[in-house]
């Protein structure tokens, strides 16, 4: 299959184009930035040295779709509506990195991005790429809007809880924190490499963007609306993600009845591995033993005193968080395994 | 004034050290390690080569007493009980950096330690460290306990909380994040730098035994018992705390009640910096812009659609969390200015 | 192909892991432990959940030359002496990754270790296992023995160097960096966190073990023995290797001349990438860009001022510094391709 | 005193101002930045919140000349010139941290900076900063120029081996390593916290300007022209240098002559600290014991197979290294105490 990555010279974009590399099924036909047309690949994005030789091209509908099956798009929040709109337009099957796509309601966009969306109806049409909740729609889908990577890191580890009503959905409080490539490539004082070392940095302590689509994803399986409490944080490693979803009991529940619920819920998923061990190095979800993998680790841990349920997770932003997503959202359209140039474990010590 | 240090061969004991060479009001009589003794004190903490030719002796009551007004302890949990006890009915003023006697109560105790307290009436006798809640009663004591390191930082955010009455009781969600020296000098797998480096590793989601310290000394603001609900986590770097303390509003506030109950709970602390800009590089509470000072940086987010408050805390966990606290109690105990000795600024970027 | 690792419970041992499940023509039968026996592989190697449900056994020579065709040995320098001699003599191929098979001489093994070699008759035996520099001799080997990290990284950038007689033998500095994962999981108080964060520590630096077998390797390439001085330092990351040797140029060599004899020892070489560009953010060898993979990347840089030559060699310690090479030594000893299981690009950002 | 600071917005102007709000003796009157007129000192240096009220003003030499008797210059390379001649001529002291007077010499400056100096006759006025060698100068002097924090960490543990002429001088390897904050504060694609966490980066491993001032300085001592061979590295760390000073002894010298030889040249300086331990956390010179202090760590280890002598050295690249020297300078230029405002143990650890 033929495929092409527009925008690639951030790091989702990086990311994409290492996975694509190595990918078994699929060949990279054009790659775009506007930044640096012309230049290798390897330049902006030095992991790929060896690999391709390929350069950057300016971005051209008309060529894009002539050598391209199907396209990712991992430019900026806001450029994507009408990138994503075009290629779509052009019969072009689209995987949209970007938070353009991602809510389906337009108020609830309008809520969460401070703006309104240009094309609202194209909200619908566009289904939101966690395989593990909607696989069968993305088969079949034409465009598919990946998640943000610290909201689907949530959605996977609460979901179960919704769905089996168990807790509390008036106080779900989201308590996530994230490493640098998350912010993006963009340098400013705060991403200094100075200022940014040792920090534990709030942003957005409320009201945080992916608070929205976790609402979203939230709300359809409880059949209600959900609100969720989000806040993210900023610690000090380039890539992973925890959060440490605090919910409470609306009923008392059993550690094996909560394995049974998760258990039940992802026991064919392969990329998604339940954690929780008395002994060894790895007793909780941590990044540190996910980065580089397309895995997202769940596991919990109760707090009768409180009626609390910790339900931890933990992704790579860069592979489930955001490319690893996208990949795995080709191969289910595509009919690839859906495995397929995601088979990294871990690397660990890193 | 003579003071000594009983187990300095910790994190934590290092730190008291550190601060004790430069203190312009004492002078260190006498230093224990039941390991290193005879040892040069910068064999085991090189940061004070340069500054004392001191060696660690053993542990001698006598010779406490007779060199000594003042002592710190700063050996292991458990261990303390019985040196501290030792050492104060000998008519020493002691200031412990254990949590052996931090709760005032043997029942609290027993549930957060797992062990009977072997003298639960010295329990009553010990002023819990914080000068900013507890200034008169530690200006009289002879045995001060200085707090657990995310403990202080929890409380400190929330007391104004508690004693405006404005929060949830039944909801309060302490997310902390904590660097490696908070976990001691204790070399195990775990604690390895190529384990431990690029970590967001949760421990004790439900039950961490700091909650019993918060939960202490909230209820006896609130004067009512009061839950927390605490969890702690690894982060990669070495010094620092944040908690983020989540809570629910029981009634509206706006911001601006919200900072005139910070300030007036605060306005006189010197160790109290209230954080909160729109610009510039520091809006919220971060350790980064805390390391090496004894500062409590406070600020807070208000999440309007949960009715969620957001308290942010920042700390120095060796400092404020440890070794900070204990010289501020010892200034305040002393009748010296509560700044001496700890007129440092953050050490900023490091 | 069956194949078995005596020792996996460490860092190298954990990567060797880490490759080998994924490794399209191998079958893990038998890992070993004498720690663990009986536990599960992922619990000491937390990369591997997910992956195989093996446990660790303890070493049998009888089991594991009846289920195994090959033998990693991943043991602690000075065990290995006897498992490798044990094995070998029992018929089966040999890939050690310890120190003890790596010098040819008994009396250089002496004077580097520090006693002497019990089987000194197998030093012959050994093929030091750089493809790149014996690909003919580790074809036929029963007995291959890795190079140490630092070694290889510095005998790959300085090779091209003496084979074409150009630098000045008396003077080769070889100024080594490298991860903490380089030292082992052996927990003491400098590989704590707190102790071994932001460190720039020397350690060794006259006479570290890896200058005999650079000299050793060097000294054969020129015909001559060649002295070298090394010095490593411990630095704040997990994985990676520079080594940045410093030579003194015996004629005036061009850019241009340089390039042609790294092309000409290494263009066929797919784990050798030369790096030099003067744009774009990969301008010299940085682990950063090699991490995760089985490069080693070389470049160079001219100090016409003082006729010397900089040459630049960076790789990932626990693959071509380790557990990788060991994988392109069997893909060599078993006519597999030589990149198989190896097919990684470098993780980057991370 | 009152003194100023010109160019606040950065790294050193922000140690410097972060020393100078507890310096003893002195007042700051003016604070300037181009970027941040009006801003709150704090807003752009988060450390200072608490400390001062101050705002950055715009620079005004009426307004410098009124208020100040000393003025701090922290203005990048290039822009220093006008500025430290405009102060110097209305009759203020100066004190430089740029590397614009730093060479005594025009042909040297032209050499290493690439453009002709415009005010040369101006070069010979300044006093290279560094009080170990020039205490007596500085004392009298109107213009001191700070050393750069790589040229100082060698310098000084090269200077003791030079002055007893026991190294061959034709072959002097100064490989550094340091942390990001000496790159200074301007934000990149390479400052960016996701590409520098993790590197070992080499950044002109040939003709680094610093070699300059080394050249100068050891020449001086030396009474003949001296090169030197420098390549500097960024490692990850924000604060810190360790120089590793690879050099070949001309005669046969023993430990404890080359003990002697330090300590005859170094034993009444306060912020130079010999290190060398066989037991214990700290062997060699390591930043990371020296981070927060003004201590220059110095230490050697002997290579007798190749008559090598590794002389280390560690400072704090915004201490030593920056700001620290300069306070330091303004207290031997005032008749303060050398130590005023600069007793800091080292923060350890962090």
């Amino acid at each position: 299959m033929r495929v092409g990555v527009v925008g690639a010279s951030g790091y989702v974009g990086g990311e994409m184009l290492r996975l694509l590399v190595t990918h078994p099924k699929v060949e990279i036909t054009q790659v775009t930035s506007r930044q640096y047309v012309g230049e290798y690949l390897h330049r902006v994005q030095p992991a790929l040295k060896g690999f391709t030789e390929m350069t950057f091209s300016e971005l051209d509908y008309d060529r894009m779709t002539d050598k391209c099956d199907l396209v990712f798009t991992a430019v900026p929040h806001g450029t994507a509506t009408e990138i994503v709109k075009a290629l779509y337009d052009r019969g072009l099957k689209v995987i949209d990195l970007s938070a353009d796509y991602r809510l389906h309601n337009k108020d609830a966009y309008g809520k969460w991005y401070g703006w309104e969306h240009p094309h609202p109806e194209y909200l619908e049409k566009s289904v939101f790429g966690v395989p593990e909740l909607h696989r069968e729609k993305i088969r079949d889908a034409k465009l598919v809007s990946c998640p943000g990577c610290m909201a689907v890191t949530s959605i996977l580890a609460i979901a179960p809880l919704i769905k089996n009503n168990i807790i509390d959905t008036e106080h779900i409080v989201v308590d996530s924190k994230i490493g640098s490539s998350g912010a993006g490539a963009g340098s400013v004082a705060g991403t200094h490499h100075a200022m940014r070392s040792g920090v534990i940095r709030p942003y957005k302590p409320a009201k945080h963007r992916h608070t929205g689509e976790i609402e979203q994803e939230l709300s359809e399986i409880a059949g209600k609306p959900i609100k969720v409490s989000m806040s993210p944080h900023a610690v000090d490693i380039v890539r992973g993600i925890l959060c440490t979803n605090h919910t409470f009991l609306n009923r008392e529940v059993t550690e094996i009845e909560l394995w049974k619920m998760y258990r039940e819920m992802y026991k064919d998923e392969r990329f998604i591995r339940l954690i929780r061990d008395k002994k060894g190095l790895y007793k909780f979800p941590d990044p540190k033993f996910v980065v580089g993998s397309n895995f997202c680790d769940i596991g919990f841990d109760i707090d009768e005193d409180n009626h609390r349920l910790v339900a931890l997770s933990a992704s790579d932003n860069l592979m489930k968080g955001a490319a690893g997503s996208a990949i795995q959202n080709m191969n289910v359209m595509s009919g690839f395994d859906e495995m397929d140039g995601l088979r990294y474990s871990p690397l660990t010590p890193v």
